[in-house]
């Protein structure tokens, strides 16, 4: 399964949510991760993130598709390299 | 066809970013809008987008997939309603 994930958390938990999110998919921009998952995966990072957003406050969508192939992908300026970013 | 858009726009420009991009999508996460739109649309709102961003600093990701029933959409924590927020 692929996953595109997006998330708006307060600024005093970002950097946990982006470490835990980098363990199992790549950092594509500012706020969005993307990659291939399993489901089992998929859960067991939704259970680490549960544990540590307020769900008053953060949030995180998470799309996925079978089949990445259903998806295109356009970048309109910058092609940001996350990656080299170290947390 | 549908489509997800997410951005990282500096400070400058994100008001103004926003504002194009709620002429054609829904706003449903800080740096996420979404949404139905023709493929004449996404041009003229990318002819738009691109007269305003800095291509060196800016970065805009669309994800298009024809049938949205093939993505699959949890949220985690607070679902934003940003469509309330007024630009």
């Amino acid at each position: 399964m692929y996953v595109i994930i997006v998330y708006d958390i307060e600024v005093e938990r970002i950097d946990a949510v982006r470490h835990i999110l980098k363990q199992y998919l790549t950092w594509i921009q500012n706020s969005v991760f993307e990659g291939e998952i399993t489901e089992g995966h998929l859960e067991e990072l939704g259970f680490k993130l549960f544990e540590l957003i307020e769900k008053e406050k953060d949030s995180i969508i998470v799309y996925s598709i079978n089949n990445p192939s259903w998806i295109k992908k356009r970048v309109w300026g910058k092609e940001k390299n996350m990656t080299t970013n170290i947390l």
